[in-house]
């Protein structure tokens, strides 16, 4: 197998190629002045089982081109197969048409993924993982969390971790599993377009408690925030946030830090580098080898 | 028929509308905060024609990933017919593959379009066509050259039209026909990335005409403001520019203007205006109707 790193691979691809004995190359990339992506595909590939890595780093939208023109490409040099390595995969979170004529983005995305033919697709943790059975190839499905919350939770004094809202509650479930410690979660009534009340939340003290909370990914930050925030205020001293996406949005850090949160860990799906940066590579490799012995 | 105008429309679809007497609607449009779109058919449309007017404004990626949800969502909904009306379409400069392993990119968007099972594709004047004999609907290209280039040039005394290099020869042929007045060209060699020398340049002095530099479009403007030096060097006191998409990279605008070009003008199929704006809707409104026709 060949490794193909896309412009927005994050650096996992030579510990990748390094971990399985395997050719890592970089594509050769610009942004011309107008804005449109340039790519090359630095090497012959034709008969090779090749993948490709690209996550959608922001701008979503280039990341999604350049995957799409880095598969094609390598379908006309010949491929034999094609994976797509795609530790974060964006537009997860409009999964559905929530209101009629609302465009399902991931569906599209998904179809033209078919539409070119790629043969498999490696993703981290995705916000929903329904959309993704629509893919026809096979589909790798990694999970970090485990690995991810013992690394970030590392000399955490009587730690608990704490879901910032129902949806998370799994991932703390396995966090806390794994970490060998309690969770819990709050639950939140959303009111209005800017207003959300909390509905159920840890009746216990949080006094002497380090916090980590934990979620899949984090955007603008606001829902971490406010867990921070509730979290201080139940007694918590050390609070710290572990997320597998990092997407950090805006002044998304500046307003973690704000809230009083000591540690921003998470992982290399996404360029941004907190404290702690659990590196996904060995995982990836992994489920290299899974898909390719199916 | 129903007309459907992305985030992308650029004005253009209420015009079409009026003249056609038929109905327009805006989707409705968000960018999320990590830069995610958000769109939505705002109207049934099950079992009409549509028209999805869409061009690939900056970013192009973004509008692109917007023409494709639009068209998909729109099969969805159980459209008759989609037609998508492309003002400019980007990335038709890497048409073929210059260098091994370059994406051509072009090829990719039309493959997309194909896959998505999109019925007609109407553009106005891409950089070559030939990419788009791929499409697999009908085609409709829109050359507005001739109208253009009279409504530019209002109020010229003694024209003379400039093509800035060989490959507007034909452009600049077209607009001197219509205008009706002489034109000429520079041919450039090009040295290295950033040198180029004056090949072929039109001997005669342009004392005492005004000088109109045509060209398809306006990327960082960097070709026009030679011809301009060029024009202004032979004597030429009035110099202005007309193109068909005007991109205006960077800061494009200001090279013009301190080239000493008096008028920027060009057509709406991109947000840009200038001094003069040719509006596109009537040649649009009336391919619409060969399509429809044929």
């Amino acid at each position: 197998m060949i490794l193909i790193a896309g412009p927005s691979a994050n650096g996992i691809s030579e510990r990748i190629a390094e971990l399985r004995g395997e050719k890592s190359y970089s594509t050769a990339h610009k942004v011309f002045p107008d804005g449109e992506s340039y790519i090359k595909i630095p090497h012959e590939i034709a008969g090779e089982d090749i993948a490709i890595i690209q996550s959608t780093n922001t701008p979503q939208d280039k990341s999604l081109m350049e995957l799409f023109f880095m598969i094609d490409k390598a379908r006309n040099m010949g491929a034999k197969s094609i994976t797509a390595i795609v530790p974060y995969m964006g537009y997860m979170r409009q999964n559905k048409e929530f209101n009629e004529g609302e465009a399902v983005s991931i569906s599209t995305i998904i179809s033209i993924l078919n539409s070119l033919q790629l043969d498999n697709l490696i993703t981290i943790q995705p916000h929903k993982s329904g959309p993704l059975r629509a893919f026809k190839g096979k589909t790798a499905i990694v999970d970090v969390t485990g690995k991810m919350a013992v690394y970030a939770g590392a000399g955490m004094r009587n730690p608990l971790v704490l879901a910032p809202d129902k949806g998370a509650l799994e991932i703390a479930r396995k966090a806390a599993a794994s970490i060998g410690c309690a969770y819990t979660y709050i639950d939140k009534e959303r009111l209005n377009d800017t207003k959300v009340s909390i509905k159920h939340s840890p009746s216990e003290s949080m006094k002497g408690n380090d916090v980590m909370i934990i979620d899949d990914m984090i955007s603008t930050g606001g829902t971490i925030v406010q867990a921070a925030e509730f979290a201080k205020s139940r007694g918590a001293e050390n609070v710290r946030v572990a997320a597998v996406h990092l997407i950090m949005a805006g002044n998304a850090e500046e307003k973690l830090r704000n809230a009083g949160i000591s540690e921003i860990c998470g992982t290399n799906t996404l360029p941004f580098r907190g404290t702690k940066t659990f590196d996904i590579s060995e995982e990836i490799a992994k489920s290299l080898d899974e898909i390719k012995s199916e």
